[in-house]
């Protein structure tokens, strides 16, 4: 007779998960067995569930891969500075194989062989989660728990978007968009010395990246963003972080930036977005799409929160409330982030 | 009375240049005057008589920016290693300010102050021209003078994207056309120790580039180039430099990269191309614009050459027959590169 | 019959500088005269003045490289944004050539044909300078002229040292000797974002290297450094910046350093230093010489201390004081910066 | 009864290897059985046999790092794309951790908890050896078996040095010491499209850079060989490979870089050298260590290999001949490399 634990399972593609009970696995070879605290709700896992991406994962499945507990059994293997009873938790990149050309330069998160939490292998949307031990992150001692969960993707997320705008400290950064993601890349950007701009079609968002460190804010409905940051900024933004992708951000971001400046994608919208070679050509952009982190990046993201640079903004929820949740995900009514607490 | 000179002048944008007699200038502090043996015609020297472009030329104004000639006179100033009788070329980046941020980091191209050759300055498309010694080049002894004039704009402006698709030396590099501009990328990209991968739509093109040193080339007429590319790179390629900016070669370019590969786009082509942010974001991807080079490009670039590595293919014209070229390239019948001879 | 001012000039090689009246000279082209404020003392004076480098300014000479004032008189040629009333800096690299590799490369520092102010070129101890224009600092609205004098040489050199040492924000830099370079040091890598460690053999450096922001303090007197260090970080520091360096600094700076890591050297010893290759292979560690800054570094630490985060210690003194201060200089007994007031 | 294979054992720290026959392992997990081709000679065996680096080997042991053999049976484990009859290599870098800061971020090499072949796991001096799939060499198609075991080693040391001087194609490289590591980074160095430069004080070792395709080469014994770079080069060299280090070879790498040049260490001598930090700072010089290279640098150098851009000079021996080899490396007299057929 097998133990049972209750998830919220994608039982085929659409709006709903069921709250159910499901068998508890037992830890492979490098993996843990975790029994969850929190975990964050992501734009991604809304994506999986509605398998509206191009390779959709194997149904049925458990979504989540923003989760934190504590291990409470070990498969075999060497598992270095995890024991029954560390804190840790699932991320985006679940594992990867160790061994391409990509895991080989420090570039695990395009590893063609990588499973992904909460998506080709079970995630954090339920009592009990696995997570390999050689990939899983290390949740820092004092950590809350419920304000750490963001940082295992939406915060990994950003400082690795921030790192590859290649902004040095003492520049300017602009931080487009100022939702669950940029609000974070707000704090990440002033911790690591940035000059922040934030730019946001509300208020109350911008109020919170000026509490956040943002040295100067844009309402990109009342004014043209690309006129008032080249104006604040002497000529444009050495970095542009696009957190909020939609049409309009591409042409802002372009007309935001610096010549010879960078700016980074962070999200993953469907269709073409319209782009001017000429503009780019003539200003020497760089365009660059940057794809969660890697462990390295992760670890790194972890230090800046446990050293008290970043404060999420998270309500917290229960896992009964996930389809709730999704909902205002889908509305765009969400304030930071949702973590559910087991 | 003032000495005369014979020149192609555009009095008005349109498609006709008048070749007629015009005064000698003096040379300015800092500036030599040059007797020309020869200028290459580039397409940009198109845009500029036809007035196409956002920022125009000021009317009248003699175009060309790949000029070389020996120097007559010199005026005011420290000229350096320059003398009366030093053989020395005209480019796009006739000068620039020497104090803004762009010109204190080595990155002169983007300085707000330039001057253009051939654009805001007159050019080489007569027997003389003006050029700044801080900013001319200097041409190498023993070179052909004829089949030197194309690397003053497009020998530089391809080794410099070469660089800017940051492609290390045994990784694959793709050029996507084999044209006036990419006929010489192929021969730079092999001397610097890339794998080179050509792909164009003409046969004669593609063997041109295996005669220069490509070890794989794709004729995107008759296979998909994106398949056929990550087939034999085992993955795509490691930089793309885009020299033939048309809307199917943006989405060609995304396709042929590998993850975490760089595009580099060369030319300025008006309008938007759609660019799959997806796809972008997923595979880590860095796309790039890049503008003719720096002073030091150019010394490298004609270093290349000096060295015996670059051989363009340059056919002679006179310059009263600068309208029928003019022509020619309007309708791609070029092939390489075409240079006046005085 | 010409116009006099006060000056401390060496009229020979030695301890002692004779403080007396000089002719005023004139702006020649792309310069400014400039009426003093105030400059600082730095060690390289000390130098120049005992005529202790291989290669000597030419007697007699004015020293002094932190010098600000108000510009009096413009000579010929275009001052960009500089005009009579602005306030200007004169700093080591008094000018370049503008044309040889280093210039085209933003790598100016190191100019062959370079100028130096107070070495090649008259200083700024003396009421009166002259500066070239393209190369003088703009020293910011609102800045106290005092504490803004030593970061036109001790603020740039340990600015662009710490660039130097590659260190990410969040990754741990060593600070090494809290002197006039150090403690200026240690308030740029925390601005950066850099977890600091400061190194010492005195403990009221050490509290004021707390003050300024550094995490971690080495009191090298009474523990081993290495050890502390790596203990501390867990491995060695990524940065470490030797600002004072004697024998024993070359040591712990291998020691502290963790594998991969990067040791600038900001000073100019005579001398040789052992050097443990096979450490360094081992380690894989580098190790890098930065002189001074260039103009843009200038710019940019220029506008840390204009954002308010940097505040050097400076005791004022008076041009008739210098002899004295050398002596101080010479004895160790300076805390932070000297400078004169005009 | 277990099976037996003959081997050369060091039993005792000291000149002589017993070559005698032991016990055939079983391979573990991640681990194949390889039976031997060839196994080049490394300076590094000498070092492991004599026990004089810091860290010894654990006794008895089996030195050897650049083996080359079939894979005969496999352990448990994913051996991706590894299976009996594959063509293998041992290296130095035997196996690492995978998740330490050096591991996540392809820098392996520094890995604190790797293994390393012939050293801490017995190596190729031996008809078997174990590999690590995870960590071994994949031997290209089609390579000559003896000329491909020095790649294994010297090759990807040499490679990755190049890589770590940041010289990019077109610049100068100096190759100081044409022996064992030299002659084959003359090589991989042309391939990159370096300018080299080989320095040695033995002309036949000159003749062979020079076959090899360097451009200029110093007899070190004959002229002064910073003074004969500078001259060359035009100002020095933009990188310097010093792969015969002792003591007079530091100061010449000092002379011989261009300023903002590179200097990489890739030997491990014991002792100090001394280090002018005057000239490294007025210079603006990095100088940096290298060891052996990571999985990619290896995939890399073997590629080179593969497409033929290099032959290492390799004498054939016997197993038996192994102590008389090691009297030859110490006295210097072997040129090239020599490898052992089995």
């Amino acid at each position: 007779m097998s133990e049972k634990f209750t998830a919220a399972v994608a039982e085929e593609f659409g709006p709903t998960l069921n709250v159910t009970d499901i068998d508890l696995p037992q830890p492979g070879r490098n993996q843990a067995l975790v029994k969850l605290h929190t975990s964050g709700v992501c734009h991604t896992d809304l994506h999986a569930v509605e398998g509206d991406w191009p390779v959709k994962p194997g149904l049925p499945f458990v979504p989540g891969h923003e989760g934190v507990g504590e291990v409470v059994a070990l498969g075999e293997g060497d598992h270095a500075d995890i024991e029954v009873g560390s804190m840790v938790g699932n991320v985006w990149l679940w594992s990867a194989c160790g061994t391409c050309e990509y895991c080989r330069t420090g570039r695990e998160t395009y590893c063609p062989n990588a499973e992904y939490g909460g998506y080709t292998v079970d995630g954090s949307f339920g009592q009990y989660m696995l997570v390999d031990t050689r990939y899983c992150a290390r949740i820092p001692d004092g950590a809350d728990l419920l304000e750490v969960a963001p940082i295992l993707c939406a915060g990994v997320t950003v400082y690795k978007g921030l790192k590859e705008t290649e902004t040095r400290p003492g520049q300017f950064v602009v931080i487009s968009g100022v939702g669950g993601l940029g609000h974070i890349a707000v704090q990440y950007a002033v911790a690591m010395g940035m000059r922040v701009i934030a730019v946001d079609i509300a208020e109350d968002k911008l109020a919170l990246a000026k509490k956040h460190g943002a040295e100067y804010t844009v309402n990109a409905r009342e004014v043209d963003p690309g006129q008032a940051v080249v104006e604040y900024t002497g000529g444009g933004s050495h970095g542009v972080l696009v957190t909020a992708v939609h049409e309009a951000a591409f042409g802002q971001a372009i007309h935001m930036a610096r010549k010879g400046g960078t700016i980074v994608f962070n999200g993953l919208p469907p269709g073409d977005f319209p782009a001017p070679i000429f503009d780019i050509v003539f200003k020497g952009l760089t365009i660059r799409g940057s794809l969660v982190g890697t462990r390295q990046d992760l670890a790194e993201a972890l230090d800046f929160y446990a050293r008290g640079h970043i404060h999420p903004t998270v309500t917290e929820c229960a896992l009964e409330d996930v389809n709730e949740v999704f909902e205002k995900l889908r509305q765009g009514t969400v304030d930071g982030r949702m973590a559910i607490r087991y």
